[in-house]
């Protein structure tokens, strides 16, 4: 490859906007995508989706597949999750954002998506990239756990080079030595990211963290540094949270940090 | 869950031996898988089949789909590289190891070969290894380049929980601050896993080291520390390599290693 | 140790205030300390202290001691760099925080400055903790490249178990696999921080960026996620500086960039 | 600068041998130094010399003087244990490697021992280094644990230029995410090491493993890979040591660890 990769400034001197629905990812506006780590029930998700649509948000999240460490912890309700994130998007008119790990399961998520999320741990399921360049609705790709910039960067441009070209990069911390937040987030990478491609950032303060108590601190760092959007865990009940039960963040705790990170984005004239 | 996991000690005190063909990894003698990164001709594969039966390996490696950081490197030759493997198999008897990215390609690499492997960017490919579960065949299965020693084995169980206990475990170096070595790999992590599973523990020196220079050592610091088997990339001519060209070894220096090899593996009380 | 350590928000739950001359780090008012790296001339640090005393900077910062990866890299003036930094103290009024590297330079350096700081190579610099304990000055401490939370913490407590309550915290990054900026920064360590001590904690957005044009970003969100203060690199001619030239900013650049982070601070309820 | 530094293999393709009374560490012989952690009385000092005096043992190690994460835990017995380690020095004829953290203590550290070692945490305490680069007496200089390969380098540079060509590099870890060992080992940079420079590769198997169990084979791994000697913690009653308690070997497994790491050393042409 002698020029310049599809990904690359170069290419694009402007921001790339990706739309869903009203939402306009890599405008003026931070975007916010929220909802529940995990889709547990219809009830779980439409309370959700009612509260948010109250706050403005636009675009819900909810996985009905869920990657996890053992074998033994809840995996997502599956075809039953996607069932319930059609229904609500029909009821709530919310724009939906799923997570999809296998190849078989893209079609049936595109069905009742808006956006499909690809996790760290398959950035580089190049299979998934290749199949996700191939279809026409947002993709959201999350930084893995050991990626350079570079290495995150091309395996957007294994979506963009199918012919997607409506992908957003979404940083969510590195693994380090450090326990103390559940990753290691680094700010100064969303100024990186934006001089070398054109796509927008988001930042995924929830999974950074780990705990909830840190995921205002994060999330107004990130609007501070320049991030296009957050993608934000919140469950009506976090407690009973099937996953992510400690990082979640309940009504009050969303409703308070979005009213603080409002004049954070102001103070870089940005909207929220 | 509340009983100990299947990789564990205590479900099961004794080694498991993994077979392939006179292949015994896991026994007193220390298994050998090699063979080129890629599969790129049937006249390099078959070169290095042939080389390799002469020195006693059993079991060739050989890439027909490769993960690359850039969707513009060399990716594999797909299904032409299976058809190869099928034929130098046929025509050598050597037992054939590939990896695997894409559930969809499971069926079409178990009819060619023997063993299935898994690579770092997949080691949390859930759906992958729930696939592997429930294949007969041998799966190797490497770290992750962030993963610790509880995910590696959580991983391992994914496919043990499927039904298939033909699991070997690779370790290959994970990433670090440090680039004089490609991934740091430590060998304390041999005698740690040994004690927490009964399931073999190879090393891949060749992509710890990036270099070949580096390959000898790393490979006898394995065995020393107790590696039940070493995973080599070899090739017919190294410079010319679509993939891993600096970290492959050619014929002579391949025959040199092993022949050092021998006496640490016998120092050790084991043979090679 | 049953008791808990004396740097814990336990023994003490208000907010320690540093105090130096005028400026009170760990108050509402965000702190500033800026100056070049090195101290280069007198020239240089008289320029650089008028301009940043008509900002408003109070704390002027220079390294008369460098300690520099190579032996045959700039080391610093060294004694004559003690003198330049009391002249320009004496000529313009404004305090001095200045590096100590060798516990015999302790004496010296307390004469001509009003802070004392301790790098990250230096931060388990057991035997210089303890000499600052018994001095009376305020001491920055920066946390080392490879040092936990817990780590960072008890470093301080060597200083406050001698006797010296001044200590501010100074988070700095880590090393990890990132090359894009020089040390990986969590904003998120600083509600981490603020949450186990009383310790005022500071950020050093130079030394994380690594180039200027990575500084502002980094600033804004050690601001948004509650730092008390920065620790900036500004030289009148960054071009020429004989340490850290890509990271130090010009006049213009910091002029500019503290006009940006005004209202982030305000934002979040505090002043600059 | 513009010539190759000291260290280079460039200056000097031969390995330089550093000899401390009859040990000659660099030479075909694999060099080993053990002893205690800590000096923590004159009978346990005297014990542990005994016994590794009989085991062929020439060079003890013992810290008078140990870098504690906090400073509540026990901090050496400080000058009554340079007392002591010259006495026992006395009574056995045993060589004594210690541990130097303060420059004002070199004097007094080199009037009792015959090598001075300089910790992870002094790695780049430069003004330590050029203290040791002002005597005669080797110095063991281990890494940091975040230093890279050419930062390790630069620090012995610092030595080397004062004048003392006896540096012993050793190798003792760096920290990441895995917590299973205490430190990460790379073998892989002993050839690395090896090709750079003409200074003799030690490696410390103790702190790497963080239990005893893993000395063993992390030993073994070094020899291996190339190792000039081993630095190991040695302790007459390991459950009552005052620090590293989980690390040291008793005297058994320390006699049955060498006896295992003979037929390594000599399956490489080594003798131990």
């Amino acid at each position: 490859m002698k020029s310049d990769p599809l990904f690359s400034r170069n290419r694009h001197p402007n921001e790339t906007i990706v739309k869903i629905g009203s939402e306009k990812i890599g405008s003026n506006k931070i975007a916010l995508i929220a909802g529940p780590c995990s889709v547990e029930s219809e009830e779980q998700l439409e309370s959700a989706a009612l509260f948010l649509k109250k706050q403005g948000v636009s675009v819900l999240r909810g996985s009905a597949f869920k990657p996890r460490t053992s074998p033994y912890s809840f995996q997502g309700l599956g075809d039953e999750g996607l069932r319930i994130l059609g229904a609500v998007r029909k009821k709530t008119g919310l724009c939906i954002n799923t997570e999809v790990m296998d190849v078989r399961d893209v079609p049936k998520a595109v069905e009742v998506s808006d956006m499909i999320q690809v996790g760290a741990r398959n950035m580089q399921n190049y299979d998934l990239l290749r199949e996700l360049g191939k279809i026409k609705k947002p993709v959201l790709l999350k930084n893995g756990l050991a990626a350079t910039v570079d290495e995150f960067l091309n395996a957007a441009e294994y979506i963009l080079q199918g012919g997607n070209e409506n992908v957003v990069l979404c940083l969510r911390g590195i693994r380090t030595f450090e326990t103390k937040t559940r990753f290691t987030f680094d700010p100064g990478l969303i100024p990186v990211l934006k001089k070398e491609t054109h796509l927008p950032v988001m930042v995924d303060p929830s999974h950074a963290a780990g705990t909830r108590e840190l995921v205002g601190p994060i999330s107004k760092a990130a609007i501070a540094a320049g991030a296009d959007g957050l993608l934000i865990e919140v469950h009506p009940d976090p407690q009973k949270a099937r996953s992510d039960a400690e990082q979640q963040l309940d009504f009050v705790q969303f409703e308070q940090m979005i009213s603080e990170l409002k004049p954070v984005g102001k103070a870089i004239g940005r909207t929220l």
